[in-house]
């Protein structure tokens, strides 16, 4: 079949047109990262007052930084670490280590995040966990928490039998990319809903959208580019490791020969 | 290699373990769907005032359902078409079809929700497009705007040269799955945003968690477990096309093969 093989030719031209080299775009997605915590950083400092930790809002302005630059950014590389293409042959421990590493690291940031909120909160006597922007942050982080033990348990302590972690490694996957769904998305909210709270008064509302505003706003874009962008690279099946007994891979190849 | 094929064996077993069947997902996904749409009403009918036409409050209440509705739920329906096994044998263009109506269904509902909202901003004299929620909803409505109408000129109109449906496939499913997300994340800030303008007085604070709250932010969840399922079922391999020519199979098989 002439067509056919045309066809097939013409599909993997172009799919080499789309193949981008897996470093290349990681060092694309770090300089972005890097450039979601400086900004968060400068939005923070350079108009909400700074920081400390005498529980007013300078306390809370460590609230934002430490959730881009954990459940975000750092999270996305701990993530990315089984993408580099030097994990793929050698042993496995050692990489097995930074990736969990990376991601207690992500946790430890993510939970002195909550605490810097709960202590404005209580500091100033508002109430805790009302909105649907808390929700989800506090739902997200008890997902996140859950992936670590899970994780350790299964993958670095070395009593789990292989069914278990032949089970649990899809399972384990797929709330990876779900956690930093919805970490980005309340990063998003979050923003939005500070903006509100913070610029409501005469000049300075955020309707007029001042150059804060602005800055913020660009800021919540990036961070979602950001997230989307590793959720891409996670999911793409040329940038696994190709020696992977990932379910994922195998159904696919069942699949194309039954 | 003994140990080889009882860790494979396993790993078949436990794979089979995991093994939903689509349709019954699909039809929970549905009944998640509608959950939702029915919540947003109840939301605007009972705590909101309920819906018109003259400009007020009442305008603006179309914009959460006509958004839930298209963005989301219809969208999803729309974006699992080609999951459905039925769609896998005989001619295809009944489906294509059913696909971009269910697409252009969606984006109907969506550009009429913009709608509402502009029409309830001008009518009381508010700036559009100044919170980050607009600048995302209207950046995702723009990235579906482009989708629908490259998706069908690339393949509903006869035009397209196989190489050019064969380039713009991927990005085509790509762009679908976060195209879903995006609207997932501008809903939930715009609940959060939309609890923060209607409960600021007295006794209905926010804050206090009134009844309206802990209803909205539990449909902002539902709308969250929506999104991630129906992303979840869109990049489930097993679930897919088997006979599909997409490159994300064919990069799997050449991965393994190589």
């Amino acid at each position: 079949e002439p067509a056919a093989s045309l066809a097939r030719r013409c599909h993997h031209r172009s799919t080499a047109m789309l193949d981008v080299p897996f470093l290349p775009f990681c060092a694309f997605l770090g300089t972005l990262g890097l450039l979601c915590v400086a900004m968060v950083g400068t939005w923070c400092q350079h108009w909400r007052g700074g920081f400390s930790l005498d529980g007013s809002s300078r306390t809370f302005n460590w609230h934002p930084v430490l959730m881009v630059t954990g459940l975000v950014v750092l999270y996305g590389a701990a993530a990315l670490v089984y993408r580099i293409p030097n994990t793929w042959s050698g042993p496995k421990l050692p990489w097995k280590l930074l990736h969990g590493s990376l991601a207690l690291g992500a946790f430890i940031l993510t939970v002195l995040g909550l605490a810097a909120v709960f202590c404005f909160h209580n500091s100033q006597g508002t109430p805790n966990m009302y909105s649907l922007h808390s929700w989800m942050g506090l739902g997200t982080v008890l997902l996140f928490s859950c992936q670590w033990a899970a994780g350790f348990g299964a993958f670095l302590l070395p009593w789990a039998p292989t069914w278990i972690r032949a089970l649990y490694k899809p399972i384990h996957v797929f709330f990876g990319s779900t956690i930093l769904m919805l970490s980005v998305a309340s990063c998003v909210s979050g923003i939005n809903e500070k903006l509100f709270f913070s610029l409501k008064n005469g000049t300075m509302q955020y309707k007029l959208l001042p150059a804060e505003a602005v800055f913020a706003n660009t800021l919540g874009l990036l961070i979602l580019i950001f997230g989307v962008l590793v959720v891409a690279a996670l999911a793409r099946p040329s940038w696994k490791r190709p020696d992977s007994d990932s379910p994922d891979s195998r159904q696919v190849q069942d699949a194309l020969a039954g």
